[in-house]
């Protein structure tokens, strides 16, 4: 940005941002990356002024000049104002600088961020952005990814972190589902304008997370869910959360594209896996056979990945498992106490049986008389049942 | 080997050998990596002769003092001969040099090659493992795991592998059913002697490979399946394969032990993804979330791993997909055609409502209307259902 308010108030400068912003979001269709470049050499108010009046390179010109002359911004602003929406700027506090700069950064030239976001709800992006993840998939969930997504954003939720999704049913909006039962915060990003409720049986879900939440959206009010828009949309799903979940997701599916910016924008690609037999998993198995893509099973696993080291969990404990008498004797120990048996038998056979020197044999059964494993019995040794630590438990 | 026969025929130094081998391989318990290495050093007639007498360094010593005075080796071979079993030996022209040569080169002691192996059923190990997949996991397997490993080990026989496993319960059982279904070998590695039926429940199974493929041991006639043994055996099962696939396995799982086998024997290691509520694929999916497991999903993708670049598929297709009409349309021609609605729009409004210049929506429209998804009206364009190459189909 150039230039400083030589002119006016603060107030009246943000307000001229503002309405620039506002006519630049909408002059062209995203992605529009001449747009986009320009903006960030000449700042929003001259860029939008020579945009305007077609002042402006070829690039710039063939991304712009079909709506130049429509200027609907400050009817956009009046329908956000009606609705509670508002149009958050880089200019403003709350935009996510941090997660956006991959976009700066990132030389798919497709992968640009935003001129602006349309934003209804209480949440504040900046702050929800910073611990984040997207859950995203497909439309046509199964029971079971609507079960895994749902649950993975509970756990998401719990541990701290937003989810960020795109409202469609199925995955989307079995993710938003599992964040608000946790009273979690979770971000929709729409591919349409966010006074629009689409999908439309999702009204109380996005009325739901517009009250608790954020719907966000780069087009503004009016805006209608061409299909071009959700891959344009899903960019941002990928830039605004620390990392990419597919949940499940055809052999081609968006959500393929959700990961892939994630990965052009340096973000950890996960996935969850299915049965081999589900055509809803495939896409997940795919993307679980390119290089880079983790595999993830539960919200712990997910957090090791986005987690700060040191501030959230950095290794996942490992599922609870049953522990045998045995799981504690060392190879020889082990090989001594297969040897035995109900009957007694003297070192001599229980040297050979397992293929050990006597002296190791006495070592191992010292060790096993003290576990409470071997017993000393008149003409030699038995076997006897397993003490673990903790209580007494039969050796299966 | 050191020494030639100076005595007798090649026929009698053939046999010496083998009856020397056969008392080597039973003296110890194997994983025996001093007598391996003694052997390799000393041939197996000479080393014998020394095991026998004692004159041995201390680390053989320990591995074989228990068990050296007892030498049952002819009265093993009997038995085999009995059952029609033999005992292949690395002098012998079906021994698998090629898949064994890894354990030369492996720096892990446990990891070396059996000192002989007893086999019985037609199949030369040779031939067999030269296009092998090991197929292993769970004995309590899921009713999905089981049919995933039938399936999968049928598209691997079918495309020409033998199919190695354990023949155990479960995963083991279903791989080599699968196998022998499609009519391809397979190969059942016990932790037993082959003359035993073990697992009791598999004497069909048992007797059908050993009729049609190879039960292999490196357990003399007669030897228990001791638990320690099956970990012992798996790098058997591991060693002889091109590459180890796991179906099914908990968290904790024999089925690891091989995978890690194979890996450090330099070998593809796989994993079936699973359902993340299935305990019995908790073990896949750790084994997927650790660096340099690849998940399958099909037989092919399983050959793509062990497969001969050009001789055996390279890249698996895509699983067969759904195209839409507008599939094949580049971003600007897929805008356009969103752009188009029942109604007539002219030039003007198209431009307008895609955010593309007037030159480009009607290079747009000429695409569209060769596909026959676009059609010019009285009062501009509108939207026709799209020709997809092949035939008519609805764009949904």
């Amino acid at each position: 940005m150039n230039g400083s308010p030589v002119w006016g108030s603060a107030s009246d400068r943000a307000d001229e941002v503002r309405l620039a912003r506002a006519y630049l979001c909408t002059v062209a269709e995203p992605p529009a990356p001449a747009l986009a470049a320009f903006v960030d050499e000449h700042g929003p108010v001259a860029a939008a002024a020579r945009v305007r009046r077609g002042e402006v390179p070829k690039r710039v010109a063939s991304e712009t000049d079909a709506r130049r002359g429509r200027d609907v911004a400050e009817a956009h602003l009046r329908t956000a104002r009606t609705i509670g929406a508002r149009l958050l700027t880089p200019e403003d506090r709350d935009w996510p600088v941090a997660p956006f700069a991959s976009f700066a950064i990132c030389e798919h030239e497709h992968l640009h961020a935003p001129l602006a976001l349309w934003t209804l709800g209480p949440g504040r992006l900046a702050e929800l952005a910073e611990r984040s993840v997207a859950i995203v998939g497909s439309r046509a969930a199964t029971g079971y990814g609507t079960w895994a997504a749902n649950w993975m954003a509970h756990g998401v939720a719990e541990l701290g972190f937003t989810v960020v999704s795109g409202a469609a049913y199925g995955i989307d909006g079995a993710a938003h589902r599992g964040a608000l039962a946790a009273e979690g915060p979770t971000v929709a990003v729409l591919a349409c304008g966010v006074d629009r409720i689409y999908p439309a049986g999702h009204e109380r879900l996005l009325r739901y997370i517009a009250s608790t939440g954020l719907v966000v959206s780069e087009y503004p009010p009016g805006a209608v869910p061409a299909r071009h828009r959700f891959l344009v949309r899903n960019r941002l799903i990928a830039g605004l959360a620390a990392g990419t979940v597919v949940v499940e997701a055809a052999w081609r599916s968006g959500a393929r594209r959700t990961a892939s910016d994630a990965s052009l924008l340096g973000r950890p690609v996960m996935a969850v896996p299915g049965p081999v037999t589900s055509a809803l998993s495939a896409g997940c198995h795919r993307l679980l056979r390119e290089p880079g893509t983790v595999a993830v099973t539960r919200a712990e696993e997910v957090i090791e990945e986005v987690g700060r080291i040191g501030i959230d969990l950095a290794v996942s404990p490992a599922p609870a498992i049953q522990m045998r008498a045995t799981d504690v004797l060392s190879g020889p120990t082990l090989r001594v106490h297969e040897s035995l048996a109900e009957r007694a038998l003297d070192l001599r056979e229980l040297s050979v049986d397992s293929g050990l020197p006597i002296e190791l044999v006495r070592t191992a059964l010292r060790e096993l008389e003290r576990r409470g494993m071997a017993e000393r019995v008149e003409r030699g040794w038995c076997r006897r049942r397993g003490l673990v630590a903790g209580g007494w438990r039969g050796d299966a």
